[in-house]
């Protein structure tokens, strides 16, 4: 196999040298086609590549039932390095038995072709329909063609990885390490049968850094625990869910480890990204019209703080509320009590926005209109003072809408 | 204080001897009244009672944060005994601090006094809106009403402890004991805010069997863990729920315990009682069209199949699937996959009512239309086969419509 990678990649000319996403570090190249999986002139391919070798680090779906890509690209990333990435949007390739496994492994050997890498150092991933066999020819072909077409702009990968994602969702950081600037950047879908511990999403992070693999891997871990885990629309997690960070180096700094002295901010640069990601995927939730911040603060640990914030943002009663504008805070007070987390009511506040609802196990006295005025606008922010402790966690979830139901009960016909 | 109870009970002419619920068994009495806490002329104020002693058992919400009521009818039960109930709706009297428990102890107070009882054979139980003061007056007032009009029909009471749902909940079953027939009835509410382990919903079940106490706690809490606690509506719990059970051995049989030959005809009443109120709970979701009966055969434990049968249940999706006719099995597979029992997928097997979707890990081929049409009915049946081991559960939920949404952005306003 040839492994002088890049031979077939060909710039389009007066193309920007760097994307606002996967492609925002240097080193870092891809693209997006229509290969037919979706309706016929959507982008539903994906491939994202690097110019050279990178160590890589990986988190996946806790569901009991996986989507086939998962567990060839978990194999794929086990040793710590990858390459490139393919993603076909239209099928999730998940029940679809051996057969599904065996597809999975084409697509894979077909991106290890068209770029000239190990088939070992290419991740795959499949989002869309659960349990239809992927039309593989049609992914083939489509790797093939977006090989050809591998630029330094992210935008045609970042929206052939959507499915009922309205908005494409990119986000990148820069910081200083060792005198040098490195970038870290990321690409990501998801909006529906999103929770937390991965839902359907998918995102795609790259950085320049030269990065010493265990630290990377823990780096990761910990960001994806603090923004994708954080997340959630519906309830639901997916089988087809992953998340991946490639760093290729190409930089030049000093290689970071834990100890480098520089680490806490390349961690806070990733864990900004994941975040900045995590937050467009809440605010894209299917049907959503506002992001809803829940920040609990004050809490015994940060486990019970994200126990407590998830289960606000997850209550279907106060997901309506909040598309309802209606600052019913008990039913906030309500998620709290079911999060499973034990805590002192008399010792709790909640605020919306600006206005102290409750605090004492008992109302504060304030005007309803005001209230539900917190919740008139795109950006909702519930804000939980336990008094347990010092720990504190931020989740993010999106209000229950009309257009939820309607994608949701419509959504393969 | 007066013990002679029942001097204030006037029986309205022509009234049927027993009712369809709570009163179905002998010797109990029930009333509805209007006192305000509601609009004017909407009932809103319950009140059953016993003529004689009776032993009870109840079963209260998990929820760390739990309305006044809750904790002032578990002290009253804790002794194995009750006599009368007392249910306001409107105001669910919780996150009202300490005036709140003294306004339930009022309740309770005004209720041993309009009967003639102790104090502590009266349980209290509020639903509806929660922060905001009860107007206790109001409910006092409605207490002395209700106990003039106490009567062996319980429709006033089913519709007084209603909230958003749209219909009563009644229930009764008859099984011979020891040669003599028993009846045991129950009335409940709950419409939304409705999770395994005590949604909102309260349940009041009676008999005349003579049952031992310490049986009859037992019964019942193994009936509620197979009904009300295997209803999803919407992954809410609420404060307030609570159901109980009272006993008064009017029908004179031998005393029922553990070792009497009947005691598993008599817990069967019960469990069916309260299977068929569950039900109706679940068929009556907030803004539910259909009622979902999700059935798990073949787990290695019954604890393991709840808890998949509830995953499914309870899935946002599935329930927006069901609501558009789509029998979009990738979502129930999923559901599975996400509950946190380990399966082997490839030997599940998954049927939309007459049609297997889904069979050792692939779909099973089938048309599309035919496995739609088996949604189109009032009642949808799901049935999964784990092949783990001779172990079933079965959960109920419904779908997820425009209607709950509109329900729940709008409560308040």
């Amino acid at each position: 196999m040839n492994k002088d990678s890049g031979q077939r990649i060909k710039f389009a000319p007066g193309e920007a040298l760097r994307g606002k996403g996967a492609t925002a570090a240097e080193g870092f190249f891809a693209a997006g086609v229509s290969c037919g999986v979706r309706r016929a002139g959507e982008l539903d391919l994906g491939l994202l590549f690097s110019g050279g070798p990178c160590v890589a680090a990986g988190a996946f779906t806790r569901n009991a039932f996986r989507g086939a890509p998962v567990g060839v690209t978990e194999e794929a990333v086990a040793d710590g390095t990858l390459r490139a990435v393919a993603v076909n949007s239209g099928n999730a390739n998940a029940a679809t038995g051996a057969g599904g496994v065996e597809d999975a492994r084409r697509m894979q050997t077909a991106a290890a072709e068209a770029l000239g890498v190990e088939v070992g150092e290419v991740a795959v991933a499949s989002t869309g329909v659960i349990g239809e066999r992927l039309p593989v020819e049609k992914v083939e072909a489509g790797i093939l063609d977006a090989a050809g077409r591998l630029g330094a702009g992210d935008d045609a990968f970042a929206e052939a990885i959507l499915t009922t994602d309205t908005r494409p969702k990119q986000a990148s950081a820069t910081v200083r390490v060792a005198g040098k600037t490195v970038t870290v950047g990321g690409t990501a879908k998801g909006s529906g049968m999103i929770h937390p511990n991965m839902g359907t999403m998918l995102a795609f992070l790259t950085t320049d850094a030269s990065v010493e693999r265990e630290y990377l891997n823990r780096t990761f871990l910990a960001a994806v625990e603090r923004s994708f885990n954080r997340v959630t629309v519906d309830g639901d997690t997916s089988p087809s869910d992953l998340a991946l960070v490639l760093a290729n180096g190409a930089s030049g700094n000093e290689p970071l480890d834990a100890d480098h002295p520089d680490a806490p901010a390349f961690a806070a640069a990733v864990e900004k990204v994941c975040v900045e990601l995590a937050r467009a995927i809440a605010r894209d939730g299917e049907g959503a019209t506002k992001l809803v911040t829940v920040v609990v603060r004050g809490a015994a640990d940060e486990k019970s703080a994200a126990a407590l914030a998830k289960s606000v943002a997850g209550s279907s009663l106060v997901k309506a509320a909040v598309f309802g504008e209606d600052a019913n805070w008990g039913r906030a007070l309500n998620a709290l009590g079911y999060s499973g987390v034990a805590f002192d009511v008399g010792k709790a506040a909640i605020r919306f926005g600006e206005v102290e609802v409750f605090r004492g196990g008992e109302p504060v006295p304030h005007e309803t209109a005001e209230a539900n005025a917190q919740l008139s606008g795109e950006e909702v922010v519930i804000e939980v003072e336990l008094g347990e402790g010092e720990s504190e966690a931020t989740a993010w979830g999106c209000d229950l809408t009309y257009g939820y139901v309607e994608i949701n009960g419509s959504y393969r016909t």
